[in-house]
């Protein structure tokens, strides 16, 4: 049996794989492949996005922390998230209108066909899926959202726009709250740093971390922003993830709290130093 | 250039190394590299012990969360820990003893040699070490500690007495507090319940989980137990904290309380079920 290795300069991960579904070089290079230990497993550009054992720690993570923080969220735009994750965990705050844009339809239809951790999502008549580059679509957006969530890749020529000021900027101009991914502080740190930082534009941000471990090291961080302020209220959140009804596998209300707690060296890189 | 790769049967994790520093098959196989990205590595029968970059993130964890659940620690054991990097954060609560118990004296020696994380702490007046077998140290004891730290391998040959029932039965006898790493609940669910579940004749138990990134997939358990109750009240922590001038990279006070706010999928295999 072979090895699916993700190789960075100085480290990698192996994940052992008994077949490949999927191979194709569109706009990124994507893979799909069916793994011993880890369930199907989403490759682009030679990155793990996702594994079926842990993508729900991310995506619960990604999208419950943001959608929490609005006390009605109805109307919800996801740039990039085109294996279906982000969507599937937004249904369940039962919002009118779900907005995608992702810009490599390839994904889509491979995530649709092969992996469809989406449970549907993708077909959902709530859900718009619109193939476009999202800087495009926000810089253009007459209409405004509740809640933004950037399920991005990791920086790279496809993805990079959407870790620049403008982006931010925009972003701030059409949503009320705003998340996105912002990659590992331990292995990313300068990428981690930068789009922190460059999240400009809104009333307050902050950053918390989660445990998704077939992404580098294990550990990820995701940058929220709002216009209004955020919700640090055990309490509140509890009362609204109740009411909504959601059932998760990884997310609990006292860990959304918990997640931004950062180890000092995390708040040392946010709060300036290097 | 090389890599070291630590391969599990399902997933591996690779680092690379730019030269071995020490080689030597004894009561286990230690190898000391110089890495590229993470510093010296220790590795201990083909498993990653630490490194430099990320070992205060275990080291911090396993030991100020059982300390700081003391309000005046002065006598410590430790189990394991040859490298020194408990003993080193235990010394920062100014205790008046501290026992280590490393039955593989080899290891002391090539971390004294190579390593050094301990920042001298293994030649510490205050420190005696004892050359032997934890489990019959303890068994044997006729003396009591305020706190008893498990700083073990993987359960192997040589450690796996020090995951049976009778073991955490006979520390309950002479400790107060009582903490040890207990593996990954992500990779290793069974040996992670097979622990929690075998840590008896206590009053109160309960597990934390923090980033140690080298560890295999970064997600890493500890299970904390006492004749006493478990402090979770963060004044109290900061008020410890505080008042014996605790320097530190990655723990915080308010880390120390998040990381009892466990992932639903871990509460559930804490709590019985598989």
């Amino acid at each position: 049996m072979d090895w699916f290795t993700e190789e960075h300069e100085n480290f990698g991960v192996k994940i052992r794989v008994k077949k490949k579904l999927f191979d194709f070089k569109g706009l990124q290079h994507i893979q799909i492949y069916e793994t011993i230990g880890f369930g199907k497993m989403l490759i682009l550009d030679g990155a793990i996005q996702l594994t079926e054992k842990d993508e729900a720690f991310y995506h619960e993570m990604l999208v419950h922390v943001p959608m929490l923080n609005h006390k009605n969220p109805k109307k919800v735009l996801v740039i990039g998230g085109g294996d279906g994750g982000a969507i599937r965990e937004i249904l369940k705050h039962n919002p009118d209108e779900v907005v995608m844009v992702e810009i490599d339809k390839d994904v889509i239809n491979a995530c649709r066909k092969f992996i469809r951790i989406d449970n549907g999502a993708l077909d959902d008549p709530r859900v718009s899926i619109i193939n476009e580059d999202g800087i495009k679509f926000i810089k253009e957006a007459d209409e405004k959202f509740d809640v933004l969530i950037v399920d991005g890749t990791d920086p790279n020529p496809v993805s990079k726009s959407l870790v620049e000021k403008s982006f931010y900027k925009a972003c701030s101009k059409i949503t009320n709250i705003f998340n996105t991914q912002s990659q590992s502080p331990f292995i990313q740190q300068n990428f981690f740093k930068e789009i922190f930082d460059n999240i400009i534009g809104f009333n307050e941000k902050s950053v918390y971390l989660s445990f998704v471990p077939t992404y580098p090291l294990g550990l990820w961080s995701f940058s929220i922003a709002t216009n209004d302020q955020l919700t640090f209220d055990l309490n509140t959140i509890e009362q609204r993830f109740n009411e909504r009804n959601i059932e998760t596998k990884h997310y609990t209300p006292k860990l959304h709290i918990a997640s931004f707690a950062l180890p000092r060296w995390v708040e040392e890189i946010v709060r300036g130093g290097k």
